[in-house]
């Protein structure tokens, strides 16, 4: 029971909805039902899951509709042998809940959460497309990077010790602890299966050499696991924890960031690197997409701005919420010890440490990402449309001989021009680990 | 709720215990009553109160004596005037019965705890006195610095990432994150009050000099201001968070530690940096006592040589563990990414640095703790027995010349003979901060 979300836990009754049930349920629901106008027998229900957790569902009616989630006791793409708590779309509605005020607009309306069927019903997002797709199909989106900027920005300075007392981050934290089925995923298949055989992992075989390598390469798992003791003890901020293109709905207009599920305490820098990962990823599988060469190095300068823009965003709106809101009572950097001219210039300097801290961050917890994509079970769209296994195995060595390098010479990546600027030269990589750059 | 500790925190029907209404609890407590033997007409009841919180009770009777403590709804020091969460004494049971199966003899049996009357009754210490005054009297206990040493080793081990899973270590979060009213009052009196004047403050006139000198010291407010936010957001592991001579009872032969009210997850350096203080503190108090000058010099050697016994016993018996638990599941470096002799050579160097990043964190808590004892509101007896005013002000001033110097100039202090070695050197501080070294 989070006192302040005032949502109950409990999930005692707990039984798997059928798609009449779906129907049968938000028929009594006055707000979502008059959302969809008319009578429950004129309602429409598709399934439109399409990430690997849980099951989702678009329900249509005359007037409108809405979207419906249910968190199932297994996970849903692997199906019931790999079991998995459904209590984890009670997290993913505390995450709505927390943010509402803080991201409005750039997150859909929670219309509805019943604890005992972890059930969720939200705002449909219509003429919204998931950003992945759009991405693969060479779409661009001239908002996308910025909001998202801006989205972590104010999603991580309110919830941090710079934005509110660290009583009201300890209340939060006490929920969001309770969040550990879904945190094991992000522990298992970003920071440890990729660098050990495990049944789950699902690379091509023509990149048999490349795991092996990264198995045995010591310098590289040191640096992932000073990582992953990072994300596990550094409660810096409410992160998404897993914002990657496929969690981002968009329009020319409007962007919209869903599904909340993994959300934890962790450092901010795990935010940003996991969508940078993401763009990086389309950046290597465009090159193996048959597309207008043009066309194509149009895309990947667009992908680079995007990456530029949502780090620049990012950068100033936090900077920007913390010289604007200096009285949040946030525990970090007391007002009352910066107050005088040489405490105003002191702080602006631990302001920008602070920011190049998360950089730092974001370029180590992005090159991981980029791996956990690759060589890890859940792997994405990007690479899976590449039929050609050779060819997708190329692009994919491509990231890995990127990622490699970011994490194993970190002083190389003290900007994000040197990050981009490394990007074109690890595209022609072979599928010997050992000749590659 | 805490499903593991199987402590309910509800506390409605809560009332201040008067000394008759202890003596009819512990009557209808078996395990207690029949410590005490006899008939509860018998039993006899002090208030030994010591530190500044909570009521604190010894109950003796025929057979042997409990100790008895409550939460009080205010801070029984200041009285009601400062009211306080009674519900602090949840948060010490809760600690105790975490530690118990970990730290054993180090610390005293807990026999109830009553979370409606937030009543603790616990394994009276006899003969066992307070470390605080044994050391200010000029006694010796061969045991105790190293007991702490392991105390600290082995209660951060088992509740870090390194010694349990992270789904054990959040459970332990999401308990300790209830524990807000006395993190309050860490936050504040260690790293606000001591840098800002509030009312609270009670440092002897003399001093005046330089508490403004510390209030104006940009550089030294950036260093605590730092440390303030690594203690909130480094999760690290599970801290007694109050761990000064006052929380340490000793004898020849015991050393047990109490009073875990402050208990929270936080970085591990904070505890031994707690402990190293306040041997520190006595140092510099020792010069202005009425004492032989050769057996003054043999009990200065005796704390700085318990230094050295606490950090190098705390060192060899935490990597210790981790060296002899490689398989606890801890998540933090996982046993499979360190498996061939490159890892386990890489292991070791990981080891070295995490140790070393605890000595860094040590240094500069150490430092800020003794600025909070000297400046601000909880004032140590190692101090107050000075009754001359300026003598006090002296070695208090000398105490804050040495943690300033620490805490702005850490690359000296990379060692603990550098740190151990600097002691001496302010020992002749002047009251003008200004002309201090």
């Amino acid at each position: 029971m989070s006192a302040i979300l005032n949502i109950p836990a409990a999930t005692s009754g707990y039984r798997v909805l059928s798609q009449a049930d779906i129907i049968a349920e938000i028929a009594q629901l006055p707000e979502a039902a008059a959302i969809l106008g008319g009578k429950p027998s004129e309602w429409t229900i598709r399934d439109v899951a399409d990430g690997y957790i849980n099951a989702v569902f678009i329900v249509d009616g005359p007037e409108g509709g809405v979207c419906a989630k249910q968190g199932l006791p297994y996970v849903r793409y692997h199906g019931e042998s790999w079991p998995l708590d459904e209590k984890r779309s009670f997290f993913e509605a505390s995450y709505m809940r927390r943010l509402e005020p803080i991201v409005g607009q750039l997150a859909p309306k929670l219309l509805h959460f019943d604890p005992v069927l972890q059930f969720i019903v939200m705002e449909k997002l219509s003429p919204h497309v998931v950003l992945r797709g759009a991405l693969i199909e060479g779409q661009t989106f001239p908002k996308v990077a910025a909001d998202i900027g801006r989205y972590v920005a104010a999603a991580s300075f309110h919830t941090s010790d710079l934005g509110v007392p660290f009583e009201r981050k300890f209340e939060d934290i006490a929920t969001f602890s309770g969040n550990v089925s879904l945190l094991r995923i992000s522990v298992d298949l970003i920071f440890t299966d990729p660098y050990v055989e495990v049944w789950r992992n699902r690379f091509v075989p023509e990149l048999a050499g490349w795991a092996k390598a990264f198995r045995e390469d010591t310098e590289l798992k040191s640096a992932v696991a000073i990582r992953r003791n990072a994300f596990l003890s550094n409660r810096q901020a409410l992160l998404h924890g897993d914002l990657h293109s496929g969690s981002v709905m968009v329009t020319e207009d409007e962007t919209r960031v869903i599904d909340g599920e993994f959300s934890t305490f962790g450092p901010i820098g795990f935010d940003l690197g996991a969508f940078i990962a993401n763009l990086v990823i389309n950046w290597y599988a465009q090159g193996a997409y048959v597309r207008d060469k043009a066309e194509r190095e149009a895309h990947q300068r667009y992908l680079l701005d995007q990456i530029v823009t949502l780090w620049e965003t990012f950068r100033a709106e936090f900077l920007r919420l913390w010289d604007t809101h200096p009285d949040t009572g946030g525990d970090g950097y007391p007002a009352s010890h910066f107050a005088d001219a040489a405490g105003r210039a002191r702080l602006a300097t631990i302001r920008h440490d602070y920011v190049q801290a998360i950089f730092e961050d974001l370029v180590a917890f992005a090159a991981i990402k980029m791996i956990r994509r690759v060589l890890s079970y859940a792997q994405v769209a990007d690479f899976l449309v590449i039929e050609d296994t050779v060819r997708r195995a190329e692009v994919q060595a491509a990231t890995l001989a990127f990622a490699r390098t970011v994490l194993k010479d970190p002083a190389r990546f003290a900007d994000l021009g040197a990050f981009l600027d490394a990007i074109p030269h690890f595209e022609r990589t072979t599928l010997d680990p050992a000749l590659a750059r």
